[in-house]
């Protein structure tokens, strides 16, 4: 990024919403025209309208800029970020190094326990990718318990964490004290971590949701540093039979509201989506999201379609995820096999994240973006050719797939052969086929 | 199997087709019914309509049986079998009993090389579930090249596994010598092994393909002993730019006019898929053979989705087989981590099955199958009242599912415990709801 001057903070709003409105076209903008291979005019026009955003902190010196939304193609986040039971700095950088390697388009610190804000600040320093967090997490550290917080505490969080950097931020904001009673009639109630502490909060006050009280306040903290909003589904279904419920869709109404009010405010924002959602309801919930959040990019969580196999909800969530992202989501939450079991290691990370590059992938290649299927076709080619090499270089996971093929090799002259030990050199189809191919 | 009588060979036709239409309900269709939750009379009706198969080979005397198609909740194959380069009976025999304990609802013996009576003989023994093969793997076997093949061996080979009981068998009769030309012009050619094999016959002698051409003597055979033909997709799309193309649907044709013979003569028939599919072909694929073949059950291999992601096969072709089934194919042939590297181990056994049953069981969900979802609440609501082991038994891989579980916590004391590493205790999400449920 050589160009930081559009992104300096002025004393007036100076977010790529605002420029975008303004018909200017951005530093961050033509980076992201650059990588998508579409015009930078197009890319204003869309953040303009709120269907795309580039989540760029202006304090995020080392950010290479992406673009999140319907015309650009799917992008995947990976959350890392230790807990109170495992994990520290070291760690969980490398992790980031390991999904940025692996091709992840933007990064989360969820991390909680002590030494949140040094973790987070070793991750941005070293983070090209646009980085998030869930200020709620510090916020109930710094308070000592989730009741003690107090909405000064959760601001000057989110304030302190968006002058580090931090380029979007995941809000419960729409999860409204009227929504409680709702959630209560669930199998699994709610299981947000955000949304169930701000839930907690709201009983114990009896009060509204303080970041909902005071949004306006909210959006001003964000309008300065250029935070993207991403609004968080404290109501996200969290079994099969919790999906579209009331209550989810209650919230999920609150968040068009609130995507309207970010927009007026030159605010960009992103709404997060489900969760545990069967496969036959993942269409409506993308449609509805469209509708009701005025096409707001939509960032979701899986959604996993069975609960039934923990241990490989880094699958049952792919499934979910390609079918979202090919009825319009934007960006994916990757999950990986340890979902609901424990904090991922640095494998269930690579799992993961390869899961989710080959969902938002095939979506890309569902929906036919230009040249996404460029690679399948050149992988392909040197399939067909034998140019194991070419296969492999050309793989999401180079490493794996060499492994694999070298393993399955009684002797060191197979791994060049023209075939593979799966069918053997008398039975293989490509080499067959590339015989028929030749032949009058 | 108390009640065998009904399955025994009296010189006349004596399919569960012939049953069917006679009205007639037979032990195995009682089997199924009881197996599925469904009435009899309906399993003979969709019987008779060809819209349901049971192979159930009249010497397959171990047989529990299975039914495949759309009034019955998915199914899954499992290929095993070895190859002349690697693997013998004892190692298949191992991965016969492994898919079986995961829950494979089929198993297809692959074996090419040396040995393939004596291997099929041993997993024959061993199976419950029904056993499929493609004959023309040992056929060339025999006769020592594929050119060498004669007519006459390739029934001799399919009388014999007939008679040694067989319930399917994938034959590629629909694949005809004017498809061929067609098929050059595919990036990846004929992928199929059945296929290419065929397709390398027919140009060296210059003839129809003898399956397709003695079709009525291949149904005597089949009438005797109730072998169910999977009709063979010999030129399924290997990549995703060959998908959908002339040659593919030009089979499908054929495949169809097969399956209105097998029909009348009371053979029960299952047509094969593909392959390689963008997401956003599987539907109309789906649809097409439906059509095309008179609801005949789609048996499909993946698809997969994405040619870019060798070593993880297993995940691309899960996708592709959860939108399948959820669109009507009726059972999903697996596919593992290794497939186009090399033969699978019984590690990849595991993960190719578990992913199936994850895809197939997505797809029954969605379908809202009667019960389907039975299993999904009662893990969800072990997993809200932290029962471990019980969110354990109601896996799809306890093991797996435990040992993640285990192997993520800091001390024996916290396996008991209601939270889990993932969030630790002050943030776990389900500890909170649980307590926001039970506030006022």
């Amino acid at each position: 990024m050589g160009e930081q001057q559009d992104r300096e903070w002025t004393g007036e709003a100076m977010t790529q919403l605002f420029h975008a409105k303004k018909g200017e076209v951005t530093a961050v903008m033509r980076r992201v025209a650059e990588r998508e291979k579409i015009s930078a005019e197009l890319v204003r026009d869309e953040v303009a309208l709120g269907r795309l955003v580039i989540p760029a902190n202006i304090n995020h010196k080392n950010l290479d800029p992406q673009g999140i939304g319907s015309a650009v193609t799917c992008k995947i986040n990976t959350n890392i970020g230790g807990s109170a039971v495992r994990s520290g700095a070291d760690e969980e950088l490398k992790k980031l190094e390991l999904c940025l390697n692996l091709g992840s388009d933007a990064v989360m610190d969820l991390t909680v326990g002590p030494h949140i804000a040094e973790i987070r600040q070793t991750l941005l320093d070293h983070c090209p990718a646009p980085l998030g967090t869930v200020p709620i997490y510090e916020a109930i550290e710094r308070a000592g318990t989730c009741e003690a917080l107090t909405a000064d505490l959760l601001f000057t969080c989110i304030e302190e964490q968006a002058r580090q950097g931090v380029d979007f931020m995941t809000v419960h904001a729409g999860l409204l004290r009227e929504h409680i009673p709702m959630a209560k009639e669930r199998l699994c109630g709610i299981v947000s971590r955000g949304g169930s502490l701000t839930a907690t909060w709201m009983l114990h006050h009896q009060r509204q949701n303080p970041l909902f009280e005071e949004f306006d306040r909210l959006l001003d903290l964000c309008r300065q540093y250029d935070v993207t909003l991403s609004l968080g589904d404290g109501l996200r279904p969290g079994c099969l039979a919790d999906a579209s419920d009331a209550s989810q869709f209650a919230e999920l109404k609150t968040l068009g509201d609130l995507v309207r009010r970010c927009r007026a405010a030159d605010v960009q924002v992103m709404v997060e989506g489900p969760g545990h959602v069967p496969f036959d309801q993942i269409e409506m919930n993308m449609k509805k999201e469209q509708e009701w959040c005025d096409e707001a990019p939509f960032y979701i969580l899986g959604p996993v379609v069975t609960d039934i196999a923990p241990g490989y909800d880094h699958i049952t969530s792919a499934i979910g995820a390609t079918m979202g992202a090919f009825h319009g989501a934007s960006m994916l939450c990757y999950v990986t096999p340890r979902e609901h079991l424990g904090l991922p290691t640095q494998q269930d990370v690579r799992q993961g994240v390869i899961a989710y590059k080959i969902a938002d992938h095939a979506a890309d290649v569902a929906k036919h973006r230009p040249g996404a299927r460029e690679r399948d076709d050149a992988l392909s080619k040197a399939r067909a050719n034998f140019d194991w090499d070419q296969v492999f270089e050309l793989s999401l996971d180079p490493h794996r797939a060499r492994m694999m093929h070298e393993e399955s090799h009684v002797s060191k002259d197979d791994i060049k052969a023209d075939y593979c030990s799966m069918c053997g050199p008398k039975y293989c189809a490509m080499k067959l086929s590339n015989a028929v191919k030749a032949a009058k």
